[in-house]
Parts: structure tokens; C-alpha cells; sequence
């Protein structure tokens, strides 16, 4: 049985009324399952998980996009996270007996589909990219909604999927395959933004830190903290505990504490194990001891 | 499915091929699993750790009952773990599918069928215990298999199966059913068992510490340590990481450091997930976004 995960991002983590709507066409349907919807009011963005048979997948993301189509308008939009899709970002990711050439496959049934539909612009990213500077998704969004009216027309951004003008409100929409990550986000008890991003460029690959590690600053003003925001794209080679305690040490240094972190979808079994490990100092443990049932329901 | 796990403990962790000739017989076996054995030469015992099948399990443990009894002399044996059996223990865990009930009954059906085919006298414990003086196994084992050639003819102490003798090599072994519990040691760098000792009593519910904690001192003389070995019978209640803390903390008034743990069998998922929210302040986590399968194979 193959099964793939999916991660669709959408642009409205504040209306309550909305997200459950959009949601709504994922919930309760035969042969996937909805993991988790994670709205975030400061990035004004909801992460959706979605765990199953990747073609019933496929069909019911259309199904949310035409959702998000009709509900979200970007022009009326603003966020700490960067933007350019009422669906911002569709990725498919290979979990289980299924390989990342199949999975760049739906991405391309999914992308026709949703361009047929409703008439958004498609740029295919990382494993789905048809050219390198198509590959990293910072890249494709830069400029964001605002900018994409004119970065679409231009040559070099004329989207994989339809014509070269944006989707009036709905924006454009990246489709994509890739490897699995672990989106982790890291609390700071201070409202400067600075800091965030001065660690943040002490652990990323990019300037320097972790080979696996992408990360960047945000603030949640709700709450009054800042967050260092990154994604973990190897564990195994880069481990949570590992980026955790360098975060505390380099916190350190500007006076501030870390107060938590969370996990933002999907997170394997073997990279908690990992970090436990490292915790209780474990030794001779392996993931042969773990139980999956839960010993006191 | 019915699924159980069971946990027989046999009183050899030194010589290496009467460990292997004794845990052959569960091996590749159908309808259950070796999920591992755990020799410990200090302990002169080795922890091995069964799931799946009621029935195909209780068939091998009787088979590995024969070898034990086949290749261990009690009279010969000496080690830091109090015992009275060649095949010491073997409890009955309900894991999925199962009552406690059911778990009695494959005990007493084991228990049975043991002493008819070895003449090896049976207590019954814990769940499966016929009087509460038999419920806790320490009570039952005092005296050790030394002291049970004269203990077993007391009126109080007739075993549950068989005639008051103890078997000349392999002594008595307890057969019960219970609740499933965390073993947990924490190594501490000194030779002094002493230390081990008064820390173990502030761990534990006997001695005014945590309600879920059963612990004792050992010697782990080969590696120049002790450890602080326990039982966490109920792991929602009494957490890993809370107990671990604590040990950390009691262990710096006598100048000495915890420099690792191991878990000896199983440990529910759910167990390490609650000590790693602890470790890394994770908010918002649950079990429904672990992943079982490993993204990285």
C-alpha cells in the first residue's frame, strides 16, 4: 500500500469560521487521513497534514483548493510568513513503498488538475522543479503575491502550469515532491526580532550552522515572543536535540531564554527516540523497544 | 489480535552460549516475536521480552523453560539480582485485545504445564496470585533459591503447583500476570553501592518517594559503577523524565554524577514522547503526530 504524505499550506490561520470550512473537505474521507490542520493567527497561514493513498489525496486537495480559491483573497491578506497563494504550497512527500519519481507524478496530475479548474498559475518546486532556480521555493515566492502580478511575466518565472497572469485573488500556487522534514519551531521570551534572526543565522547551512538546517526569525506579536523558525531536512544527521541546545546557548549570550518549541506536522518516531537518547543518556536502547500500543488505555 | 507480551527472566547473563542455546527456541518463531534478551553478567540474569500471541508464546516459554532447567545449576550460580529459579519469573502483560483475566489464565495454564513436565514447583503472583501474601514477588523470592528448600515446606509458603520440594538445579519459578511497567536503571559513576542505596529510597513510594516507584540499589562491578535500578509501574502518573531529574539532583549532594540509563524490555511510545515534550518545552504535541514509519530508509 502506498502511502505519501501531504502538506498543504494555505493563507488564513485567523477566521476561525473559514479554516473549518476549508478543512472540511478533508475530514472523514476513505483511504487518507487528516493528521492535523495547524493554524497560526501571527503567520496567518494554516499547515494541513495529510497521511494516505496519494491519489485520493490528490482529489481531495482540489477539492480544498477550489475551497481556499473561493474563501481567501490575498490582496486583503497580510502575515509573518511569506505569501503568494490563497494555496500557497502543495508538497507531496514519499513515505511508504512509493519512490520521489512517483510522487513528482502526482504533483504534475495535481498542478493540471488545480490550472484546468480554477485557472491558477502552477510552479512545480524542489524534486517536481523543470529548472534549477525553480528548485528552492524561497526563490519562486520572492516577492510574494504583491510582486507576482509582474515576476510572472517575465521570461524567466513563466509559471509550469498556465498562462502568465495571476489568479485575481487566489495568487499562484506551488506544487512539488520532496523529502521529508521536520518543521520546528523554537520560543524566545523577547519581543526584539533581532535576536530571532541572529540565531537563527548561527544554525542554518546557508550562513554557516547546521548542514541541515534552514531556518529564519518571526515574531508573535500575539504573544509577545519571537520564534526561531527552521526546517530540519535530514534528522538523522542534524538532530532536534542538537539544534535545540545550540538555540539555548546562543540565547544566552543576548540575555533571553527559550521557553519551548513545537513540531509543526508530522515528526518520526526515530528522531524523538533520537533526542531522548541524548537526554537520559540511553544506552543499548534502539527502536526495537519501542512499543506503538499504548500500555494503559 | 490478541497481542501479550511476556517477560521471562533465567538466571545465566554470563556464559554467552547457554544464553544463545536457551533464547534459540524463541526465535523465528510464528505468531510472536523475540523482541529481544538482554544478558547482564553483574546480575548473572538475562531479561528476554516476547509479543504477540498468547498461546504460541506460553507453548515457547515452556520449551524455554526445558532448556534453562537443561543447562542452569542454581547451586552453581551467584549474581547481584536476588533469584530463586533458573527460569526465575515469567510474567503475563495484557497488551492489546486482552483482559487481565486472560492473562491469569495463560498464567495458571503455563504455571501447569511447567511444573507437569519439569516437577518444578510454581508460585503464582502479582494478578495471578492466590493469596495476598503472593502478590509481591520480592516476598515470595526472600530467601533466594538458598533459602527455599526449607521456606517451600512452611504451611504459608505450598507452592500454587507442585509438591513442597524445590527442584534440585532450577529451584521454583513465580508465574503471573500484571500491569505493564517501565525498567529503568540510572548508572552512577562510583563504586559506592551505598550511594546507590540512599538514593533509591528517596525515589521510592515504599520509602516516601515517587508513588509509581518500586527501586533498589546494584553493583555493576565490571564497569566500576552502581545503578539505581527500578520498576516505574505506572508511567502516566510517574513520568521517565521526572524520576530521572530527580535522581540527577539527589545524586549531586554525594558528589556524584548519573552518566547514563537503559531501559531493560519495552517502553510504551507514549512514555518517550512525554519525557521529550519535557526536554524540549514542546507545546502543542500529541501521538497523533508521530510517525511510525521512518522517513529515511
Amino acid at each position: 500500500m502506498k502511502v505519501v504524505q501531504c502538506v498543504p499550506n494555505f493563507s488564513e490561520g485567523r477566521d476561525t469560521e473559514k479554516i473549518e470550512q476549508i478543512v472540511s473537505v478533508l475530514k472523514n474521507k476513505d483511504n487518507f487521513k487528516l493528521v492535523s490542520y495547524e493554524p497560526d493567527a501571527s503567520y496567518n497561514r494554516t499547515v494541513v497534514t495529510l497521511l494516505g493513498d496519494p491519489y485520493a489525496i490528490k482529489d481531495a486537495v482540489v477539492e480544498m483548493v477550489g475551497m481556499t480559491t473561493k474563501l481567501i483573497d490575498l490582496n486583503q491578506h497580510s502575515g509573518e510568513h511569506s505569501r503568494m497563494g490563497a494555496t500557497d504550497v502543495i508538497p507531496f512527500i514519499p513515505i511508504k513503498d512509493i519512490t520521489m519519481e512517483e510522487c513528482v507524478d502526482i504533483a504534475k496530475t495535481l498542478a493540471k488538475e488545480i490550472n484546468d479548474k480554477y485557472h491558477i498559475p502552477i510552479f512545480l518546486y524542489e524534486e517536481a522543479a523543470t529548472s534549477d532556480d525553480r528548485v528552492n521555493l524561497a526563490k519562486i515566492r520572492k516577492g510574494q503575491f504583491e510582486g507576482m502580478k509582474d515576476k510572472i511575466k517575465l521570461e524567466e518565472w513563466q509559471p509550469d502550469f498556465g498562462n502568465p497572469e495571476i489568479h485575481p485573488t487566489a495568487g499562484v500556487t506551488a506544487v512539488g515532491a520532496r523529502l521529508p522534514l521536520i518543521a520546528f519551531n523554537i520560543n524566545l521570551d523577547t519581543t526584539d526580532v533581532e535576536i530571532a534572526s541572529k540565531i537563527a543565522k548561527a544554525i542554518r547551512h546557508s550562513s554557516g550552522g547546521y548542514r541541515y538546517i534552514k531556518a529564519g526569525p518571526a515574531e508573535i506579536q500575539a504573544r509577545g515572543i519571537v520564534q526561531v523558525t527552521m526546517n530540519i531536512t535530514n534528522y538523522k544527521k542534524t538532530s532536534i536535540y542538537r539544534v535545540f541546545e545550540t538555540v539555548k546557548m546562543e540565547a544566552k549570550r543576548y540575555g533571553v531564554n527559550v521557553t519551548g518549541s513545537e513540531i509543526i506536522g508530522l515528526v518520526p518516531m526515530e528522531a524523538l527516540v533520537e533526542s531522548l537518547e541524548y537526554y537520559l543518556g540511553l544506552e543499548g536502547f534502539g527502536m526495537d523497544k519501542v512499543l506503538e500500543t499504548n500500555l494503559f488505555n
